[in-house]
């Protein structure tokens, strides 16, 4: 005989509010902790935008929107990876100028509805470096390119003929926004210790 | 005594598809008419990337969030207009060179939920240009301010110590993804004559 244990309904509400409150702090970490809010950004997206130094427009800078993934759900990393056609522009300015910005709004992530995507409190993030091409059989391809494909089935449906490539930000300069107060200084290694 | 009229089943069914068809042919243009694509994709977003030429970074490319605005709900202009603290490095790199991009994903309307972000039949946008500020005054201004606020209400209540400027992009260059077949080359003055 199968026993039925039932919970008062004081109890009931209490196991509903832990496990949702719970849920929500992993989902968004406090803005006290900007390493964990930088870290959180980037795992959470699913885009960003790289800006390059256009060859086309004679150097100015030009941004192009990307897939991004950060690893796979168990592995976060902190450091994005992207699959690029070169038949972009983007890739065409990063093989003549590593030099870039990847940048984030929390606003594409829905948990800032309730802002304005420009106030403080919807995190904005810029991740600053040398992007490069991972090639195939080099040290960290079969990483990146599973992290890519795993947050991005799509992917492996993109035609082979368009000449895609895997990257990865060197991230040097990591500038933060996520509460008043202005952008937050933080500090790459501190950024790579948080999980 | 009020009178009540059934429709049957199929009718409901006809009005209902008729009505959301209709909903969703005003919210996305046909890609084969690339310059309202774009004009349709700067008027619906809420936010876009800049990108500027970095001071702090030594020329490097930097991008960053902002609040976008091309008009009021019934004046829709093409051109976009910002609100920004001159507290933030954008501004700081626009005055010391005003050439800078401005990009938008179609992703962040939620109306190509089924494709990737990087996907060409979600579109992407850049605008290229120079970033004028317009002071308070001059030609242009009250109207500029006006569909920023209408369309950011949350922008009224911004502290004025914080030194916002109204800015608008002078577009001189049209870079548009929105289906297969690679970037679509856009005419600036096209793109202002849709509607």
């Amino acid at each position: 005989m199968v026993k039925h244990y039932a919970l008062p309904m004081w109890a009931m509400i209490l196991v509903i509010l832990w496990v949702t409150t719970t849920a929500a702090e992993k989902t968004r970490p406090d803005p006290n902790d900007p390493h964990r809010m930088a870290r959180w950004l980037v795992a959470s997206s699913y885009w960003a935008v790289i800006s390059t130094t256009s060859i086309h427009l004679k150097g100015a800078p030009w941004g192009n929107v990307a897939d991004v993934s950060d690893g796979d759900p168990i592995n976060s990393t902190g450091v994005p990876y992207f699959y690029l056609t070169s038949l972009d522009p983007t890739p065409q300015d990063l093989a003549a100028n590593p030099n870039c910005s990847v940048t984030f709004s929390e606003d594409a992530l829905g948990t800032c509805a309730e802002f304005d995507a420009e106030d403080p409190r919807c995190a904005k993030l810029t991740l600053y470096g040398q992007m490069e091409a991972i090639q195939p059989g080099n040290i960290g391809f079969d990483f990146a390119k599973n992290a890519l494909f795993t947050k991005h089935p799509q992917m492996k449906g993109w035609p082979d003929d368009h000449k895609f490539n895997v990257y990865k930000l060197n991230i040097e300069d990591i500038f933060l926004v996520d509460y008043f107060g202005g952008p937050k200084k933080l500090n790459v290694t501190e950024y790579f210790q948080k999980v």
